[in-house]
Formats: C-alpha cells, structure tokens, sequence
C-alpha cells in the first residue's frame, strides 16, 4: 500500500528471501558519500524493518555490506557510475565518485524492494547523459507557472519559505532516480526573483543549495537577462557593452561566494516578452557568452533556452511558421558558443504538445553544447487532472532517429560530457531538463499516478533505452507491490494512448483553451499572436510545411526532410502537423481523415472509461484514501474527454455536414 | 476648447448676447434648494464671469433671477418639475420641489451655454420617469468590474477612500443631467462589499450619502442575498426562515440609523453564482418581498434584478434557450411583489449586446414595478477604447412598440411613479438604470467622447422622446462650443453605425473575445456554459426562435410575436437573433445573408477611417491634449475593427468557400 507523500520510496515491511548482512562496512568522508551510507541504512530500515551497524573495517572478508565511492576495480569508469555485487554473505556497493556510490545504493534499495536482489545478483550502470536536470517554474509569490499540484516547495509571499525537511524529502526522491541539477525558480524572471542574485536572498539561496548538495544536486539559477538595467541601473543590457559583461563579473563573483558550487545560469531570453539580446541588436551567441565568460572562473555552465519565436504573429500571415524559428535562430550560431554554453532545446518545434515531431536541431548541431527540454508538468496533458502517462511518449522522442549519421536515434545522441567534451564536432545531447510537476500538495503531484512521470524522467534521463513499460512496471512494483503494480502499470500504459486520441487529431496541435490549456478550444488559437494556427475550412485542415508551403521538412536531414514531405510516408501521427489534408484523404486504414478523427475521438472516451473501470477494480487492492483520490481525477477526465470528444466531433461535422459512419451520436 | 475634467460644465466664457441680472433672489433653505441656488451662481460665474448678488427680496418686479422651489405656479406639477421663465428684465426659475429647482437651474445654465436663452424664453419640463438611476460595478478594492476609466471613485484597499470634492463634482455632474440614484457597489457583492451594512463601514458611507444629498440623489447598497449566514451566521438565508425577515429587520434598522433616507437596496440573486432565493426551494417574489418588508418602514425600495439563466448550459442542449429565462422566471410571478419591490429588468433577453430585442417583459408585465436596465460602460461596445455613441441605441429600445395596447413604445411606457402607483393593473416603466462609465481617470470615462454616453443617459432617462442627434448635438456644443460640436457631433452619430458593422453580424451576438468582451472571439462561446451559441455550420448559422425552435418569439405580443417569426418581417438587424438563415439567404437589398456580413464588415472598417479622418481635420480646433488623447484611441480602434474585419470575414468564408462579389481580399 501506498503512502502518497512517500512516493517509489516508501515504507514497505515484506517478507525478504535474502538476508540482508547486519554490518555495513564504509570510510566515507565526503558529503555526498556520508549521505550515500545514510540513505543505505535508511533504506534498509525502511524495507527491511533492521537497523544496519556501521564499521569502517577494510577487510573484504567479513559477513557485511561494503559502501565504497573510491574502488579501484572503478578506476577509469564513467562518471556517477556505480557496481552492485552479492553474493551470499556480502553486497558490494562501488563507485569510483561520490554520486556514483549515492545511485548506487538507491538503485540497491530499488531492486530490494522489487525483491530482484538475489545471491550472485551482479550489476554495473552508468548514466548516459551528464545532465539530468529538473526545471522549477515557481514564483517567488509561491505561484507556480503551470503548477497543478499545490503551490511552491521553495517560495512564499515574496521569497523563500520552505519545510526544510521536505526539501530533504525532495532532494532524496530525485536523487534516488538520478537527477543532479535543479534550477530553482522560474525562466520568467519576475518581481522578486530578479533579486535572486542579490545577498538578501543569496543567504537564502545558500541554504536551500546545502540540502540538495547533500544528494549530489547543483543548482541554477534562473536570470532576467535584462538585470543589468532592471537592478544594476545601468543604461542596457548589451551583451557587447563592457559594462555590462563587468556588471555580470562582478555579479557572479558575489553568488559564488555564497554558493561556491553552483552549476550556473539558466537563461529565457527575447522569448514571450522576456528581454534578451535582441533588443540590442545582438545575437543570442553574444548573449550567451557574455554570461558565460561571468561564470568561466568559477565553472559555472550557462544554459540557454532555444525556445525564440515570434509571439506576436499576424494569422494573416501564412508565410511565418513558428516551427521553424528555433532551427533558423539557432542553425547560423552552431559553433559560435562558448564551452561554457549548453543549449537547451524542447523536443518539439511548437511547446509541448501530446504530439510533436522531434525539433529538427537535433543531430543537426555539431558544434555547440545542448539538452533536450521536456515538460513533465501537464501543462497540455490534462493538469495532473487527466492520467497521462508520458513516459509512453517521451519513448517515441528518444526513439525518433534524426538519421544524421549512424546511431543518430536521440538516445543515441545522448552521451555524458566526459566522453566527448572538447571535441572539435559534437552533435550529442548532453541530457535532459524537464519542467517538473511538484507542488505543496501531500503526494507531491495532484495526481498519485503522475508521480510515475517524475519517475520516469528520472529513469529515462538516465538510461534512455529503457521503455516505458518497464518504467511503469518499476514505479508500480516500487508504489503498490509486485501484483497490484502491475494491475497499476496497465492502467498507466493505457493512458497516453487515450487522451492523445481524445485531443488535438493526428499531430495538429493547439485546439486547446487559450491561457489555461485544459480542456478544447477549437480555435482558441486560431485568430491569435501565437503562430499555432489549423486553418481549418470546410474542405481542409492543417499547415502545409512541406517544400511547398513553409518548407520546415527541410530544417530536417535529407532523409527524414523526404520522409515527413510525403503524406504517403509521414507517420500518420503527426500527418496533420506536415500536412494539409481534405476530409476525405483516405489514411491507412482506409478510411478518410474525417472518420479517422470520428474515431479516434470516440474511441479516446471509450479508453478513459475503461481506464476508470480498471480502477475501480482495484478498491479493494488500495489504500482508501489512495483509491478515491485517483477515483475522482478520473471522474474529472471523464468530463474532459467527452468534452474533447463532442466539441471536436461537432467542429469537423459543421464543417463538413458529414455524419459518423456508424451512426453514433455527434452533437449539433 | 474642452477642459475634459469639467465634461459638459466646463468653464467657457463667450460673448453673451443677453443680458443676466446682477441680483438673484432666493430664499432657499432646503439643503436641495440651497445647493440649487448655489449651482446658479457657480454656474453663472463659469459661463459669464460675473459673480451674482443674492438677495432676500420677496418683490417680483426687481431686474433679478428669482430661484424659487414652492412657486405658486407650480402647484399640482409633476416632480422634479421646473419652469423657466426670461423677460427682458427677469429671470425666474421655479418648481414645486427643490429637485426640480436643481434640475432648472442646470437646465438653464445649460441652455445658457449653447445661447439659447433670450427674451421671451419659456419651458416647463419634467421627467418622464422617477427613478433615473446609476449603477456602479465598483468594488472595494478599487477595481471597478467591467470598468474601462481607471479605478473606482469611491473604493481602495478594501474600503472608502474618495476625494471629497472629486465626488462632489461627479454628484454635480450627474444631477445636471437628472440623475436621482445612486447605487454605489457592484451588484457582484464579495469580499469587504459584503461588510458594507456593518457599523464600521456605514460610518462612513454616511458621508458618501451626504454629498450626494445635497444634489437629490439617493443612494443604493448592492447586497449579498446570503448575508444572513455569512456575515449573520445564521444557518441559512432562506426568506421564509423568520430568524432570516428578522436578521434583514435589525439590519435596516442599523442602516437607516446611518443613512435615513437610504433608497434601498438593489439585489442580484441566484445570477451567475450569487446566492439567492432558488438555494432554499423559493421564488424571487420571496426573496425580494422578504427584503421589502425589511426596508418598508423606513421607506426603502428593493431594486431586484431580473438577470437570472443558467450558466451552467449545456452546449448540446438544443431546447434551453437563455434568451427566455427572464420572462419565464419573472412572468408568473407577476403581482405577487411587495409595492416597495422593482424589478430592474435588462433592455434585450441576453446581456448588453451591440443589438438584441427589447426584451419581452416590457409592456408584458402588467402588476409589478420595473425599470430597465441599461449598460453606459462599454463592456460590449468598445471599452472606451472604440467610440461608440450608445443614445444611438437607446433611441431605438426607447422606440420599440411593444405593441401590448395603445401608446405602447417603451419611451411611452416610461410614466414618473406618482402618476400611476399605486394602481391596480402598472404597465409602466418607472425609470431607467444603468451601468455607469466612469472612473479615477482625469476625463472620468477614458475616451473623452465617452462623456456623451453618460450625458445622453441622463437626458434619455428624463426625456425618452428626445432624439439621440439632438443629445449629441446638446453635448458637443456644451463641450466644444456649438461650430466645432457640430463637427463632433457628426462623428458620435456615425459610430454606434460602424461599430455595429464591423461586430457580430445581425444581432447574432457573442462572437466577442471571452472573459474580457473586447474584440472577436467568435467561437469564443460556441462550447461554453454561458448558453449563448450562433451554432454556424457549412450552410447556416443562428438560432431558431420561433415556435417551430424555442418558441421565444411567443414571449412577446402576438403582433410582435408574428413580426418576429417570419424572417420577412423581422428587423434585419435582428435577423439572425431570431432566425436560423442559410448563407445564401437574400436580404432585402437582394444581396445574400454571407455577402451582406462581408459587405458590412468591410464598411464598418472604412468608416471607422473615415471617422479617424473626420477627427483629424478637427485638429486645429481642438485643445492639444484632447485631440491626441482621441487620436490614439482611434488607432486602436482601428486595429480593432480590422480584426473583426478580417477575422469574421475570414472566418465565413472558411465556412463557405465563396469569395466576396466585389473580390475584396479576405484572409485565408
């Protein structure tokens, strides 16, 4: 059974068929090292219900568990790698760092609680990306920018405000699947948080960075890229004023004096109002490196979102595609960034839609640093409301082959920094950052099973080989028990499918409720400054980015430039986003567009009722409080699906004056 | 030249061609009359620059003003009454009540500015109606609900915070146009509003009251129908629940301890969230009669909105239809109010709409106080930033013939109370009410021209049969001097035409931006619970309410009902608010329904140009501050009226495919 707030760690006695050895031998003095054993004997006494004894004994032969981040058989392996080894008196727990030891002994605990800890039991594991980020868009006012799950973890009334021990509790969960760095505060830099770097709330700042340093997690700080006029007073923010570089020296000097270790700078520039080198002229290259040229001396990194458009398009105008603007800032700059630089990217050229081709930078770029973006708050994914599990997706993205080169698949570009930091080309990812969906409320996510999808981040920015199902068995096994998780697992499975047949048809994108993004609205965007327009008429549907529209295919490698220019070949699950298509376009099946998108939406409901039906099946399996809380988002989605399913039924009907061809019911 | 603080009393000296005696006679001593006496001499100072001499003298043969509210000559005259008199020598002002003489002496300095008074001069006028009412949205934040001129007046922070002599000159301005109530909160009555009836803040609504006293207007309190409970702690509100009458009982005994000439209170119940009588199994006629009892023996009246739908519809739901829910509320309760209950029913079936119907209760009701509601605010006409002259629009409502008997045009329904109360069968509209347009902003109503909706409204509300070219010319001259108000006049009386073509086409209604009301949304509604829906398909769009649909056309006369019900004889401008059309339905001018939207979005924006045009040739007569101020409103305007152009023109033709016989371009 699940205790909410306790997540994949909670407490859980089981009957254990492999004894665990009492002594735990370990010399760890580093800070990360310490917590490792800490969270070592925690653990066990979690899981196990025994209290291990700690010994420093050096002596390999004793009956005992063995903590060690600096053993030779590492020596030479990746960085955060770890080695497990039982046998039947002893367990192993090795690194050649800190952190390793820390994953190391989470991943243990892990598999103890799946109960896959056996005699002979022999693993080594290492991430394959270097950063594994996490993205916080709170507010200073204790808001947070698309939080559906309780107000801030780190912010109240003005500035910082937090139970120092569910910070602890925080940092322990997204260690435990591998996450190092955490930006704190949001990319829109606003009131208050544009004092971050200033000592008032550096004192503060300092204090938050201590709890997660513990755990192995830097932090970034989100910055207003217009500070030095905003708070320096000086006349701009050119990043090719000296002034203004020296404003930005001296700056960091005063933050890493109070946080020696902080990993840098996370940047929204000239994006959606916030100011930027634009404004001066400049390009975001000179943006960039003038920050990192502040944080050089001190090894802070800056990242730099991509994520430039213009956010005040004419509907009028159908020659300017948003999905081209990332690529066409961005391709021109490849090389020209500082090694202190990373790029960060959303996986998709729009803003995280249920459905997006992968961004055609990826693979593109060969010599600037960067990360992939994604959302794991369910900003257009039914706000912790609608189950959505996406894991199921992001397998897609990091499946998606960009086929620039051999192993040119995303999880084949992701690699840690180490093994090909400073070559002369690099067109790998260096990681993953995602906008988290942590909030006050006492399980964390609004939503129990949306903890699966920190989860999930977690175990996918780590090993991004690895499925979604099998990260849904993980989660399920950890939260509810092998067999009851698994019952869970299918249900998590289930749920992408489903709200992405009841959304937006086939890659379209942006029929959502304008502002709130919950919930149709057909043409919410349709007239609007956003660029993300369907241009639907009583014949056709979609934007044609084909060669002979706005020619985005060809931001892609020749390949799949061909591959998504084709209706023929493009994946039917974002025909919609490459194409223009008639009603009456016969997909796969056979059937035409229109009836497709009948169907789907139908189906969609259908999904989310059996979804609901599953569950219930599963009372008498679940904690009360559990059961119901999960129960009632479910009745919620319901509401939202059949609203999907009638407005879009209705829209493409009056449209087209064509009924379902099974007859089933389409509202006026 | 315009100082716009001043509005239509604005200081301006000319060359006067009559000669004003030097010495005014009056022996005032109501606080009312006193205050009129006083208007006389400021007045006169602003206009002529002379400062009179008051005197005492009885004598009627002196070369003087004689100011006088209990002439024998006016005995058995109406209310509010007044006569003016001008001989060569002599000026008398003079009424039955001390109101009446306010009313004549702002009505004499009005005249006196636009040159019209001579020798031989004689008018005797009174209102047409007894209640002429403003409403304010404000609330005690400071926020004014639907408010486009700066904050409220009255409120800040949670309480009173005016600027005494600022309220002083709005209760000036508001009595020389007639205007005898005052409702001082938003009918949406949360958070301190709710607080309002308590000591603390009575205290100091108190000296409100006085400054509004002293120019005949009495004020109203919004209330919040479930007081009793929250802020009473009783267990319910319920009006049958004794403790409940009582709780109200004690209450207006508090407030007109405070306020002894209260005028009453105005309530929204069960409306669009608020509590009300529908919470407890009631009928309005409970609720309002409950309250009724409360004030009646202190002499204060129930102002009961009759602003009651669902807003929670269904947008499957093709039988509801929103446009009925007043009459089918209200109807049958007729005659069942208190004689101290009026029913403030909104002008057409929806809400403040650029054009709907008269609703059917006028004319319809035949046992119950009423009056109608008007909206002076521009929530739906352009927030003050378009210039739309709403008396435009009123001239039409007042002239609609509801055709229930003889004599039957609203502006023929609207009889001052004296004349008719209490009979046995009322048919009569006591008065008008109105959401007001001003706020903290210098020229009190953000657009400048503005001004004349709220003038108009007082004009109308005293005189229903007075044309809105003749309110427009009244206030151009007063503003800018008779030549160049001309000019301006001219542009009032086109705008209310242009904003109307470029809107929502045929009094279809609700195509505007949701939430904010400003600029198009067409769609906008089209799935939500608001219950207003154009449900446009690939053939037709509107709404059936005729009896083979709603049947809301039954609600009215059976000459009006027929006129309604037949697309042939229905108004146009109306066409679409009682009739489902198809797009190739043709009009009366030949042209087909889809050409006439195209035909009239098109001119509605090259009028607004024309306007704009207009305005600039007025340059070299205008103060700097105002041209500019104008200038810059109708730029947005014009930005405006091309999205709605463009967007609605747009938005059809995706419907339809055809293309503009005149092949104007139209978006894709």
């Amino acid at each position: 059974m699940l205790r909410e707030y306790d997540c994949w760690l909670h407490k859980r006695k089981f009957e254990i068929d492999f004894e665990i050895p009492l002594f735990v031998c370990a010399d760890e003095k580093g800070l990360v090292g310490s917590q490792a054993v800490k969270e070592y004997c925690l653990g066990i006494k979690r899981l196990v219900g025994i209290e291990p004894k700690l010994t420093k004994s050096k002596d390999n032969s004793c009956n005992a568990v063995y903590l060690n981040s600096s053993s030779a058989s590492s020596a030479g392996s990746a960085r955060d790698e770890f080695s497990i080894k039982v046998t039947e008196t002893q367990i192993f727990i090795t690194s050649s760092d800190e952190n390793g030891l820390l994953y190391g002994v989470f991943r243990f605990l892990s598999l103890l609680s799946m109960r896959e800890i056996k005699n002979g039991f022999e693993l080594t594991d290492a991430p394959a990306s270097s950063l594994r980020m996490i993205n916080h868009w709170d507010n200073f006012d204790g808001s947070i920018e698309r939080g559906y799950a309780g107000n801030s973890l780190f912010y109240k009334d003005g500035g910082f405000n937090y139970d120092k021990t569910r910070i602890e509790d925080y940092a322990r969960l997204l260690a435990s699947v591998g996450i190092n760095r955490v930006s704190i505060n949001n990319v829109n830099v606003r009131a208050n948080a544009k004092l971050l770097i200033t000592e008032k709330y550096l004192k503060e700042a300092k204090k938050l960075a201590a709890i997660f340093r513990k755990f192995g997690i830097k932090l970034f700080f989100s910055i207003n890229f217009g500070a030095p006029w905003s708070l320096g007073k000086l006349a701009s923010a050119d990043p090719l004023d000296p002034a203004v570089g020296q404003w930005w020296k001296k700056r960091a000097e005063l933050i890493y004096k109070y946080i020696p270790d902080l990993a840098g700078f996370l940047v929204k520039a000239d994006s959606e109002g916030e100011p930027g080198p634009f404004q001066y002229n400049r390009t975001h290259a000179d943006g960039a490196n003038m920050l990192a040229k502040a944080l050089e001396p001190f090894g802070g990194e800056v990242i730099w979102r991509c994520f430039v458009y213009n956010c005040t398009q004419d509907w009028r105008d159908l020659k300017t595609d948003r999905a081209r603007a990332a690529y066409d800032h961005f391709m021109p700059l490849d090389g020209s960034f500082e090694k202190n630089v990373i790029l960060q990217i959303k996986f998709g050229p729009y803003d995280f839609q249920i459905r997006e081709p992968v961004a055609p930078l990826f693979g593109a770029l060969k010599k600037t640093r960067h990360v992939m973006e994604l959302q794991i708050t369910q900003e257009y994914t039914g706000h912790q409301i609608d189950l959505c599990y996406l894991p199921y997706v992001w397998e897609d993205i990091l499946n998606f082959d960009t086929a620039h080169g051999d192993n040119s698949k995303i999880k084949d570009l992701l690699k840690p920094t180490s093994t090909h930091y400073p070559l002369p080309t690099n067109h790998y990812i260096e990681g993953l950052a995602a906008v988290v969906n942590v909030g006050l409320d006492n399980n964390w996510t609004g939503h129990t099973l949306a903890q699966a999808n920190l989860y999930g981040y977690g175990r996918m920015a780590w090993n991004p080989s690895i499925t979604a199902k099998t990260i849904a068995e993980e989660w399920s096994a950890l939260s509810f028990g092998k067999d009851t998780g698994q019952k869970v697992s299918d249900i998590l499975l289930k749920s992408y499918p489903a709200y992405e047949k009841y959304n937006a048809p086939f890659g379209i994108c942006f029929m959502v409720s304008p502002n709130n993004h919950y919930g149709p609205g057909i043409e919410g965007y349709e007239f609007s400054r956003w660029g993300t327009y369907h241009r639907a008429d009583m014949n056709e549907i979609g934007i044609d980015r084909t060669p002979s529209g706005t020619g985005y295919t060809d931001q892609y490698s020749p390949k799949n430039a061909a591959l998504f220019a084709d209706a023929k070949t493009c994946p039917e699950n974002l025909i919609l986003f490459f194409h223009r298509l008639r009603y009456d376009y016969v997909m796969k099946n056979g059937k035409t567009l229109l009836q497709n998108i009948y169907n789907t939406h139908f189906e969609g409901y259908d999904e989310v009722v059996a979804m609901m039906e599953d569950w219930k099946r599963l009372e008498p399996l679940l904690e009360a409080e559990v059961y119901k809380s999960v129960l009632s988002r479910f009745e919620r989605q319901l509401n939202n699906a059949r609203e999907w399913k009638d407005q879009i039924n209705t829209y493409f009907f009056r449209k087209t004056g064509i009924a379902d061809e099974h007859g089933r019911k389409i509202y006026f």
